[in-house]
């Protein structure tokens, strides 16, 4: 197989964008994306996009839509839809790597995008439209939320994170956001504001849990050797790998781990021929606080049961041990689901790219992007690496 | 990339399955290609599975519903769903061909499943979640019935076909589905039958429109160069090709021809180093029968005008020209949406393994599956080979 470089990034501003439609942000992102890699949309030969609901716009067929408003329906360029839950634009973000590393496409447009706020009520859209598992949990009254909710009660009870550790992940999420001028959320919080926030599912509140978004990210992917030819800035894709796990979460033996995680993170590296602490910046899945917590500790960067003192501890900032979520992660960019896989891709990137302004982490040479779809039912894993 | 193989297939019966899940048809079928192919599921590693609507089951995460159900999740094999209207089956056996032709995987699972009859009014929900396009088609009162309506007063208009010449695709798909022991309808009908059908959107009557159904279809894909050491029938993949189109009907040039399946069609002949005078037997998309003529003209096995004329002389039955739609297609033998692009699959494979039991088509070589999204907003055309 070939390998496969980035080399372009667009990504539109995360938020309650009343004034533009799914296809606007999904287009944005992609000309954007295009025009970075100084390329024209007529050498695009693949999309691949990821968009978990239907529900919030009414609309199937997100692949013929999308390849329709950029033009590309007018080439016939082939376009696929990919959906798994929240990963959606992991897996995207997957599919086009092995279109591309396969020989089947040049270039290759990857795009996500979910437009979330067009309607009332996103809640029950989301209970209707479910990514927990409909016969077994959402028909028992459980809802994403008071499932991360059981873990967080585990963890605590375990002692594998305080509650103060956890909502902690919060305060780095807004420090990061905050200097992030697409992000949904710019406004630093404290640890004492993340507390006291009005319960959703204790023990987590309103701050411990990412915000419904519309918003769209896209990048462009070519092989390697045709990225050294076009006088760009690009990133290597040294790795991606993908693991399930089951629907449900009543049916792990361990509620405190995603062995998706584990596996999918000890695919990439592999592959990649690196180690945890070899990543310099990564985003990681923070739909909720302990979601990130877990990710940290199951991605081998910390041992379980110290990721939450390191996160308290202002040790993932910036310029920590390693930087966690510089892009404000999906708690305070935002949380356009198919969009955020994609988004964090746009985000390793530009790190390793230097060009990630204000918040850019000092010689970033590997970078790390995990996207959990459920209760980690699915888990994207990628490894990006800075020329 | 590695020439593909398919060892494997299984397919439920398609219908009102009331007494099953979503989750019990998609394993059931599943499981039928994995022992088909007279091997172990834990060899399986890789699942790309079909689904179009989650509004019919609640459910989102399909991805990790059948990874968890089929046992793979135990062990973390990843599992994508692809959704592209109509052709959500097609495209995800094009993915999985894809997986094992690049060497990611070298045991693809592909399969597909829709269940439909569980709510009270699928129509409403095929409306909600629309594979036309959501802002300039369904908000004007535009259904995909109406659209594909729109088509054959176009054909009629034209001279490209007749009213009778359109009914009578649904006549040889009858009198095919009714020799298949898994369609929904196995009983002939007569051109009259056709005709006088109480009108749906008119000139479109009920026995133009395939119905609603549950059902599930499933294949097992590995490299050629293994299959040949299984000592299982296999068939060759020769091809496999995409093309995208306008979301709405409205932007095209000339609406009694679908160009992604011309363009996909001749990209498919050419990879495959075949005309489309050598088909012997293939599966098209008759969602509705105006949709089926269309098929037979632009994929070349007739001239335009020249297809209902053919259908209507019983030239594409079982032992004519070239065999169409031998399982009785998704007008008889029933359209779960996300089944339908795999069961396709099925049905040539069992044709090239001289398997059709009393459907066979004599000394079949070569086999084409056509399945399309929408109003040919995507189509996906696979060429198989008997070997």
């Amino acid at each position: 197989m070939r390998e496969v470089a980035i080399v372009g990034t667009g990504v539109t501003k995360f938020g309650e964008l009343w004034d533009k439609s799914f296809r606007a942000i999904g287009i944005e992102a992609g000309i954007k994306a295009i025009e970075d890699a100084g390329m024209s949309g007529s050498e695009v030969d693949g999309v691949y996009f990821g968009n978990m609901s239907s529900r919030f716009i009414n609309q199937q067929h997100i692949d013929a839509l999308i390849a329709d408003y950029s033009g590309m329906a007018t080439r016939n360029v082939p376009a696929v839809r990919t959906e798994a839950g929240g990963a959606s634009g992991g897996v995207a973000f997957r599919q086009g790597v092995m279109a591309v590393a396969s020989g089947m496409n040049d270039v290759v447009l990857v795009g996500g995008a979910e437009k979330m706020t067009d309607m009332d009520d996103a809640g029950t859209a989301l209970i209707m439209d479910s990514t927990a598992d409909a016969e077994w949990e959402v028909s028992m009254g459980l809802t994403l939320t008071s499932l991360y909710a059981m873990i967080a009660r585990r963890m605590i009870y375990d002692g594998i994170a305080t509650r103060e550790e956890i909502a902690s992940f919060a305060v780095n999420a807004h420090k990061h956001g905050a200097l992030n001028p697409n992000a949904q959320y710019r406004k630093a919080v404290s640890l004492e504001t993340v507390m006291r926030s009005g319960p959703v599912a204790e023990p987590l509140g309103m701050f411990d849990c990412a915000p419904y978004s519309d918003g769209a990210a896209a990048v462009v992917l070519v092989p390697l050797e045709h990225a050294k030819k076009m006088g760009v800035d690009y990133v290597k894709v040294s790795a991606t790998a993908q693991a399930s796990d089951t629907l449900a979460l009543f049916q792990r033996e361990d509620i405190t781990t995603f062995k998706a995680t584990t596996v999918a993170a000890k695919e990439a590296y592999k592959i990649a021929g690196i180690e945890a602490k070899d990543i310099d910046v990564a985003e990681v899945h923070d739909d909720y606080t302990v979601g990130g917590i877990m990710a940290l500790q199951d991605l081998g960067f910390f041992k379980k049961g110290e990721a939450g003192k390191a996160v308290l501890e202002d040790r993932v900032s910036i310029d920590g041990e390693v930087a966690i979520n510089t892009s404000g992660g999906l708690k305070a960019a935002g949380y356009p689901v198919g969009a955020a896989g994609v988004a964090q891709i746009v985000e390793i990137t530009n790190q390793l790219r230097n060009r990630a302004d204000n918040r850019q982490v000092k010689d970033a040479k590997y970078g790390l992007a995990q996207s959990v779809g459920g209760t980690g039912s699915a888990v994207t894993v990628s490894i990006l690496e800075a020329i």
